[in-house]
């Protein structure tokens, strides 16, 4: 990956890879999950915590290979009957339904179930040796013989393991190879050896896509986004452009919603029925509200909520702020840390000065309210219902429901001055050329 | 389509599907264009009065099959010697060539022809039995043999019937089947058996596309923005990265224009020679002059033209403006119901408060004005030639010719306050936490 | 092109097709390039002069084919025993491995040696007929036997023409064809008539592609752009859609940089390692540094300097600005002609009104500053170290270290007037209506 940052924390749809796997092990009913880090991978231990503290990591100080990682775990496995999935981190597309075949081939009789992939340019990848349903061995690429090399049948890597046998065959498994590693796929041979049946579960080719370069990452987030996009729009959900359309893990759209070329949603968006997202708008941490109206070039930022019927338009960000039923936010404007009421309307320009460079305060604005354009309202500030600020205003004072503010100097008019200002402007310009 | 919304009234370039029939049926020739509604297709039935209040509109009752709905129309059937063209409403790529020829065919002597086309899995359709280049009948899956199931050649839905024929032919269909649907597709077995001649003319399977998902939508969509990206440019247009622009179904760009990647034509926009359309803008019914230059980030609505060499710039918002010759809006401004003067220069941040909450007022500025950046414009408000105004003005009363408006307080400085209010400001901090 | 500019000039990646011609052979390691031109084609001229002083320019009076274009640089070819490129300036991809290996084949004894491509549809293209590995011919398509016609293996257009040899062969081109034209490709059955070697050097169809029309100019953009895209995710860059991100010939970003989908670089922007570019940026001219976080909907315009960890939000404008380490320019502000100093806060809607119709004036601020939202900083302006800008202030002095600076007018509040005014609209509306 050419990166400072482990592998498994890059991110696919806003999620780093391990929170894929692990959300995929949930998926397939998994009783515990547990996390094997490197020992350098503190930052993975960290999120992998807070993802879910239930989950346990287990650090493998040495990289012995793929069954010693799997030991590593060695307790959880110990701990009782209960199969096990071994999944890579590195793996974000598994699906749950093929680790819930591959459980289900436990539960038929198998010790071990492997899942498999076809492809028609196997090169590089381990062939599945079968004989009927019954897979003999993982043949490596340089062990291969050119018959086996011609097999399309390959591991996935990712493995169902009987709980009564599991740390028995783990243990089996020896380093006598040419890197000296402990490898999982060996498994295969211990398992057949003993008797015990093993059994392959194929997925397609695209859920079991690794992650190993940047490259690797844009097309796993590629194929993630055209899944997610299709679901959409069969659910009822207009993309007009889809390729254009980026979704996050969690993102929610209902039926009836238009979703206009290019708009981005970070984690955290839920989008109603009957709402528009117009074109170039990036939406997180946000709720809209049915038939409210978005964008286009909005930018709605974590804490937001958009009422039913409401508009945000261009050039609009907003941050923790809840906008009522049938406001009007049209144009150029910040709302930071505020609450808008029903039916009001925010002018072009207006600016909530929320930040005063150490704490943040609130606006609070009520409903039927007018706040003329560019006002600057500047926080801790409460507008009252059915008031009306003057256009090009610094509100420091609360204004009373139905009140009128103003805070603007009277303007000036100086005739001729404007010519003058011209002329001396222009010959400044000239002396410098 | 999991919508609310009639399935004709969803949208391909910013136009109705049913629009895009009536449209193809219009440049086919066709004299009179009727439109057959479902019993709760009121708001089709208004969109296209709306369009062309000429079309009539029938409504069938009971949805008793495609020549029941046909029927429908008896009136318009039954009005005179004409041939009839029926097209479908969810078919929006349809082309006037692949109609004209229809109607050829029947010119030529056929009562009846079809429209086909040709795919290698043509499974779902129905088959186009041919004998020679007479069709005999249209095999629907179900009732195709082995033999017949391997035709590739299949029916598109679109069918041209001869004017002193149709109404014998469309009243001869019967509901003897399954559904106890009439079906139009039973015209052909009855013209052959009353020895009439039947044609079929082929189109491309691209142009028959039908709607009946969200992703069927996306995908003739993406079709029809493609042809016309692809026209755009062998007509001398420059589309950086065509992939990203998205061209509504009156887009009117003439050659020598350069289109940057991620632009989005609404409805209603012309560009004429010279313009540069610069990354990320938005416009709809727009006219843009030759040699202007637009955005990045422009949003220009509906009423902008924007005059020749004149400059819109980045977060600049326009709504109902004529911009002059030369004139220069270069960022984060709002015009609205507005002219802005030849060779004028709009400060950044300027916005135009054209809004009351109730009422829209104009803000008319002259030729060689200069507004001064973070300038409030109340409107009504007139700004002469050459007039001036002042940074951070608000301007409520009008400025004449040359003059200069202020309209902002006076600057007061106090020494060390600044590290006071600091120093207060962190120490709120430091009691919060 | 259906244009009024020529060819030559229409850019990939933000440069000239002549411009990537004239690269590519500087990055053959030619000592010396010259540029042929039409008789028309001064702005070309003009562009190669500015891209390089030392390339010499050659005009073609009149358009008697390629080798009376070459010839037309007889005095440069004259000049000594140098071995001869002969590129189109209007196939921009073509790579300077080819051209090493064509320089090879003359080194290694070739007196000519052809750039070919391999293509399943060669219609069209002159087919090389080749004895071995020696070339014995290009044969037109309309001269091509049927035999011929099935050679998949075609000319490019690219030659190289060993020293000693290329006048003379040059010189014996005649025009003894129906076009009446001197066609270079006649330079290899000359050589091969005097029992010189001519080879062949392949390469890939993508590199070879000519601009013909505005959907070629789109092919190759896209071309040159996946590859620069890939080549930066193998460096570690990561492109969350790489699609959807435009370089130019000189964007250079470094390792574990996180660009979002819908960037815009135009040419000179380079960014170092941590940096992240959120959605919908555009950025020319700039210099972005280690940490810092730009956009999402941030315009970066040339002169831009983005320092360690600052922040540039969005719908905000930069031009001419040093942005200092750690600052933080958040939302909806022009910054032009400026510095601001490390650590300080530039507010929302914060504008520098740095023009006045005719000259450009500085804002300089200071490090830990906090600049009010809504300010207007009325250029030339300088606001010193931990000053302190109230919000919506219009600031034309110099403020000092550690001073506040307030440039509004006081509030004033009136009771029940906003019901008042609102009344009033609301009953303007009701008599217009």
């Amino acid at each position: 990956m050419r990166s400072a940052k482990a592998k498994v924390l890059h991110e696919v749809a806003g999620l780093p890879l391990v929170a894929h796997a692990v959300s995929a092990a949930r998926h397939a009913q998994s009783d515990s999950v547990c996390v094997v880090v490197g020992r350098d991978a503190e930052p993975v231990r960290r999120l992998v915590t807070r993802l879910d503290p239930s989950i346990r990591c287990y650090v493998q100080v040495e990289r012995l290979g793929t069954a010693h990682a799997v030991l590593s775990a060695r307790d959880a496995i110990a701990d009782g009957w209960d199969d096990i999935l071994v999944l890579f981190g590195d793996t974000p597309l598994v699906s749950s339904t093929t680790l819930a075949r591959a459980r289900q081939a436990l539960a038929d009789g198998a010790s071990v179930c492997v899942v498999g992939f076809r492809t028609p340019r196997p090169t590089g990848y381990g062939r599945l040796i079968m004989s009927g349903d019954e897979l003999l061995a993982i043949r490596e690429e340089k062990d291969a013989s050119d018959t086996e090399r011609a097999i399309q049948l390959c591991n996935a890597g990712v493995m169902a393991i009987a709980g009564p046998q599991a740390l028995e065959l783990l243990d089996a498994v020896d380093a006598q190879n040419a890197k000296g590693e402990f490898y999982l796929t060996d498994v295969v041979a211990i398992a057949k050896a003993r008797g015990l049946s093993v059994k392959v579960t194929e997925s397609p080719f695209e859920d079991v896509l690794g992650v190993n370069t940047r490259a690797e990452l844009a097309t796993v987030e590629a194929i993630w986004q055209d899944r997610k996009r299709r679901e959409l729009m069969l659910a009822g959900v207009t993309l007009v452009a889809p390729q254009t359309v980026f979704l996050s893990h969690d993102t929610l759209i209902e039926p009836d919603v238009v979703v206009e070329p290019n708009v981005v949603f970070g984690p955290g968006a839920r989008v109603a029925s009957g709402a528009v997202i117009h074109a170039f708008s990036h939406i997180e941490g946000t709720a809209i509200e049915a038939g409210a109206s978005i964008g286009p070039f909005a930018r709605l930022r974590p804490g937001t909520s958009v009422g039913q019927d409401a508009k945000v338009g261009n050039f609009v960000e907003t941050k923790s702020v809840e906008i009522g039923r049938g406001a009007k936010v049209s144009h150029l404007t910040y709302l930071g840390d505020a609450s808008i009421g029903a039916d009001t309307n925010i002018g072009a320009g207006t600016i909530t000065c929320n930040y005063d460079g150490f704490n943040k305060y609130r606006t609070v604005v009520g409903s039927g309210a007018f706040i003329g354009s560019n006002a600057s309202l500047v926080a801790p500030v409460r507008i009252g219902n059915g008031a009306y600020v003057a256009s090009g205003s610094v509100v420091t004072e609360d204004v009373p429901d139905d009140a009128l503010a103003l805070g603007r100097a009277r303007q000036v008019t100086k005739e001729g001055r404007g010519r003058l200002i011209n002329e001396r402007n222009a010959a400044r310009k000239a002396s410098k050329t």
